[in-house]
């Protein structure tokens, strides 16, 4: 529906999006020559022999790892919120974040677990707990204290959109370049966001906005209906006038799904795994895509959640999610639970005996 | 089909049987009102709530732990492998033994990464390479060098199955009573052991064959129909004349399976978490549940794999399995990828923030 670039795009960002590669099949079709090797019957670990010749692929290795992983929190507010189209206030953002700060937030709860770090990034929480700004482990990189509500115009300028998208690359840069990251997970956070993700969704890929509308943090049948009338009057407002994908992700918001699409693009330019998470985040994929075709190649899909848009974003993206465990939480939590299966399958590649090296008997012939 | 119990069990075992409880209801209710109040969605992290609750209503506590967890591997040899079953020969069972003592298996290798012990059993392996059998970490408790043939007689006597059965009662006393695991989970080996697992759960469920014989490690389709052929056949041979339940499981066998059957009753009696893997596994868990009621209470499905017994077997349990990874390995794998998740879903209760600690809003009212 629309094409990944058009001619207004800032130069940094083309290039970045110029610059990434599709995975190497070759090293693919390498290392599932070598899985046959291991002291198993060939196949049998199923999808996480997948999930090892993606990470072989993009590394570029016959032992990848499956690790240092790290999980981003973008945040932001959305001035569709205004049109009461959540379960929650809008201070509940910022109240998370702060939450998120404290360690006390089911994504801390479960990276603490699985051994990786939490990134929390402003990219324009309308309201930060006292204090919080100064807090040395926030990113604050805000564009705007929340969009515009897309109910009654465009939720940010063109330039605003890019700018959001900058901030994912350049953390991307940052995170996976010079840190050395090679696992990145998608999480977010932002009242309203699920509006916005559907919005999104419906205009990326022609759907109904019947069928992209969920209950979010669970809205009642009241609150459900109100949001699918709120979703289908903004796009009747907005799609007239789609002037090419930016002008369509300004109108729509928001800045975290926008930023999280740069950081997706960034770390698929460094070759970086990017584990999507729940119907924002993949929607975040799915901009990327858009405006990067071979981004993809980088990622996958954690986990299937009941919200319905996370279906269809998943089908649009053409992944098979490794998880479905009722999770509707986002905020990075199903990526996160996903992180010790990816590291599992670059184990197997990396410390398993072979038929020959532990002399076990290969099939009858 | 068969009652749990007939006169002629030995008394430990009866007792062992008798003292199996029911998790506790009124502890997984109070669990449910504590997770509705963290910082999250009521029910937005889907099933990892639902195993909080299972840990907290087997452990009577409302801060119930993960773990600690180990992962067992009962291994023994089939006679029936005799009939050409499997694609692999019988050597490769103790082989694989060895396998598992190196630390080279894949069972190993993904109890590493989640950070929990394996336990390798000797139930009755044929042939242990050499040396062996006195390996400090080898826990030897064999019935016999394998079961007999069922295709031509008994897999093997009445005695003998009580003894496997006995043996993971004990184990389990061992484990969780005097070394204080919490989580067990459920491996095997065994040579041609998914055709023993196919009689077992053909008889116990009345399934058709057909529903329940598949590739196992991975026969061609000549095998297949071989296997298929057994099973029915030996289903013939035997089903005139089970006697009563242990009748059935010891002409059937094997001795891994009904000692994994004894582990799953004696770790329920001691309220461990039982962690069920894979097809024959699960098998297990449906011999332990037809012996004892009340052991799955304390079960978990770890997953769903394409051994096409395997959903027979979970159906006929009534469990849900949490992943769905194309898993058709066994030796523990799928359970210990569970692990992971079972300690997040007490993480969950023991470190989340609540609404009113995190200063968090809740629901608009």
């Amino acid at each position: 529906m629309y094409g990944p670039l058009d001619g207004t795009v800032p130069e940094p960002i083309a290039r970045a999006i110029g610059s990434v590669e599709a995975p190497d099949p070759a090293w693919s079709d390498r290392v599932a020559a070598r899985q046959d090797q291991l002291t198993m019957p060939p196949g049998s670990l199923g999808r996480l022999l997948e999930v090892g010749r993606l990470l072989a692929s993009l590394q570029r290795a016959d032992r990848p790892v499956g690790g240092p992983a790290l999980v981003a929190v973008f945040a932001a507010d959305h001035g569709i919120a205004e049109a009461g189209v959540s379960a929650y206030p809008q201070a509940v953002t910022g109240q998370m974040v702060a939450n998120y700060l404290a360690g006390g937030a089911a994504v801390n709860v479960l990276a603490r677990r699985a051994g990786v770090e939490v990134r929390v990034v402003d990219l324009g929480v309308r309201h930060l707990p006292g204090g919080l700004r100064d807090h040395p482990a926030l990113i604050s990189r805000p564009i705007r204290a929340g969009t515009s509500n897309a109910l009654e115009g465009p939720a940010m300028t063109r330039s605003e959109a890019h700018a959001a998208f900058a901030v994912g690359l350049d953390l991307a840069d940052r995170w996976v370049a010079i840190e050395g990251f090679r696992v990145v997970a998608l999480g977010e956070m932002g009242i309203g966001n699920t509006t916005t993700a559907a919005l999104l969704l419906a205009a990326l890929t022609g759907s109904d906005p019947e069928s992209v509308v969920g209950r979010g943090t669970g809205v009642d049948d009241a609150g459900l209906a109100r949001k699918r009338e709120v979703v289908a009057r903004t796009l009747d407002l907005h799609r007239p006038h789609f002037a090419d994908l930016w002008d369509l992700l300004a109108r729509l918001g928001g800045f975290e799904v926008i930023g999280l699409a740069g950081l997706a693009v960034g770390a698929a330019r460094h070759r970086a795994l990017v584990v999507l998470d729940g119907f924002i985040s993949t929607v975040a994929g799915l901009v990327a895509t858009t405006v990067c075709p071979l981004a993809p190649g980088s990622f996958l899909a954690a986990h299937r959640g009941p919200e319905p848009g996370h279906r269809v974003a998943l089908e649009a993206l053409g992944l098979s999610p490794l998880l479905d465990l009722g999770l509707r939480l986002g905020e990075g939590t199903g990526a996160t639970l996903a992180l010790p299966l990816v590291a599992a399958a670059a184990d197997i590649l990396r410390d398993m005996a072979t038929f020959e090296s532990a002399a076990v008997s290969g099939p009858i012939s």
